[in-house]
């Protein structure tokens, strides 16, 4: 049992019109009164587990050691995918195993240091009395992620589970001329955020090499410091605050302006060397 | 005075796009500053008392012992309507008395064992000193909640009510051969739930009777267990997560594909014994 | 270093689709685990520093003493605008120097009672070790925030800054005949405030004194106490929570109604004595 009350987020997409968020809190607070609850987001797209697997992934590094994060993203509830918790990088990750961890591994495991430790959550003294099968996030993950708080030890929750489920993140080529990135994530500014990393980015181009960078009709040919580098209505190129190339409009929204979704590519073609 | 930090829960209609539920949060945390606010929601449609009255019914079943419940759907504030604290099953419900309440009194009746005290909230000195004539949100059910929660006796709120305003709640019937039951609320997934509970469905069918369901053009003749029983696409039924007839669409939509809208029928016909 | 949890609230214009917000609470928790976040509204219009100036200025007033809002709306995030703490009345303003205390200011001032201080933010050892030019909130406003909460005095956060930045701010003419205010803030019930105050509208008139008040093709000639003073349907005018002239509508929603939107004039004209 630890004394210091424990930050437990959310992550779904249940959005909140409804009560469903609410009551995992109710449920959490029941079991652990002093939990600090965190919204992360509810407004993942339903089922949508790529824009959760990358949100809980860029979001993470911003919270204290030994959070633990609850993700409800979760199309298969009721059938007999696994529900896990992971343990990765001094946190805590309930959820269920469909992928929806896949960034955050890809990244623990590039980094090589920490030990992963993950458990199939089959323990039923941990969830709610009554599970239903359409609503594990109350039954099943906000109690367990509760107990964990109160200092459960992860082998209690149930025996460790070796291979987990993965999405398949499109790997960057930046062997060639030419990268073709994604664009993952549109946030409510209009900003398109890319797949390109500044490592990859880096990588790829040289201090020394021209470049364009192509994104729907926009062609864009060095990275911005600040919006406020680029006029009022122009879009741009920059290295974003989660660490991957955005493409923005000063004062603007790229989205609309250049008709760009989510998935759509963003090219950047090396254009021979500065003299 | 009680030492535990006590949990007050907000439903209103307010959005969170204005700072209206901030404010209240302010007003509580000014009285109480260790009380645990939680937002059941905010998404109650403009003035409807039967969905918060839905909603608050559904929830609080998840939350712990003692928590106060402040609802503020109150089409009538600066009338003459009165505003109540209802003591109900271990619980506070501070709001106006429009029949918000009207599913959990008849819930707590129909149960039987546990005595509803309830009383008008007149007593000014838990009010804000001054009170609005439009937001009594923030200038009386917040500050009386928040006095509650530091152990403030229900009798000091205000004198006895023993007659609260009722909403009329559909009866249905279960002795023929065909059952009416109500679309009340639609969560954001599109899935459609019924006024039919779990021990009504139970009660009017048996295990030995064929049945029809149908909501919309589809007809359905069994309940799932869960929403990935069906294809992918297709219309279910399913006893769903709020112990309610659900109808709902497999990685889909009920709502746009059924094109049903809260109001509407969803009617269950028995077609015969089983064989 | 103070002993009691101390509040933080949040105004931004980041919506809650995105995991902008939640990262900021995650700083701040890793710099004062005690801390109390309270969102007072994430849905200011993207960059939009009037309405962030008037939703702190007329919220502040409802949180207790000592009280930490921070406010990121902030069009000119790494330009060379300054970022500023301001003690006014007791609470301390995290904020990019934009304008957006300016109601603030203008209040604390009209009343003199208060010294103001205000120091640049300056100090990179209260930041987080890296600081991006696209998103300050994650960066320093949230991190100077907890910091201060745990008790770092105002002058370690940077030098003083006399003169802060100022939106003009339509003075109201209140000595002829006529009055022009301006709908400042639509709420999601579609009810237009204005920024004819109470002392503005009761200077202007008084008990003896006909008038009408126009707003697009309503005419109202008097003020009512309550929104269900009207008939349902009806426009009215009311002297609203936030101590402000309000058009509504009893039952609806005067936005839609009366066609009208943010920054159009609702006249008052005198019209005769009373008889």
């Amino acid at each position: 049992m630890n004394e210091r009350p424990r930050i437990i987020t959310l992550t779904t997409d249940f959005g909140t019109s409804d009560t469903y968020v609410g009551i995992m809190k109710g449920v959490i607070l029941s079991i652990n009164p002093k939990a600090q609850i965190v919204d992360l987001t509810h407004a993942i797209p339903p089922q949508d587990i790529y824009e959760a697997a990358f949100s809980i992934y860029a979001a993470r590094d911003y919270f204290p050691k030994g959070t633990i994060h609850i993700i409800v993203v979760d199309p298969g509830v009721g059938s007999d995918r696994q529900a896990i918790v992971s343990h990765i990088d001094n946190a805590f990750f309930v959820c269920p195993d469909n992928g929806v961890l896949s960034y955050l591994l890809h990244s623990a495991e590039s980094a090589g240091a920490h030990p992963i430790d993950s458990v199939a959550i089959q323990n039923a003294a941990y969830y709610l009395p009554e599970v239903s099968n359409t609503f594990h996030g109350r039954d099943i993950f906000a109690p367990v992620a509760a107990h964990l708080s109160l200092g459960v030890p992860l082998g209690d929750i149930g025996p460790p589970v070796k291979t987990l489920v993965r999405l398949s993140i499109p790997k960057i080529d930046t062997s060639g001329d030419t990268l073709i990135g994604q664009i993952i994530k549109i946030d409510r500014f209009g900003n398109l955020i890319t797949n390109i990393s500044k490592g990859t980015f880096e990588a790829f181009l040289n201090d020394d090499v021209n470049y364009e960078i192509r994104a729907g009709n926009a062609s864009l040919n060095r990275l911005n410091s600040a919006y406020a580098d680029a006029e009022i209505g122009e879009p741009l190129a920059i290295m974003g605050s989660l660490a991957r190339l955005e493409i923005a409009v000063n004062g603007g929204n790229a989205e609309k302006q250049l008709g760009l979704k989510r998935g759509e590519t963003v090219v950047i073609r090396k254009v021979g060397q500065k003299i």
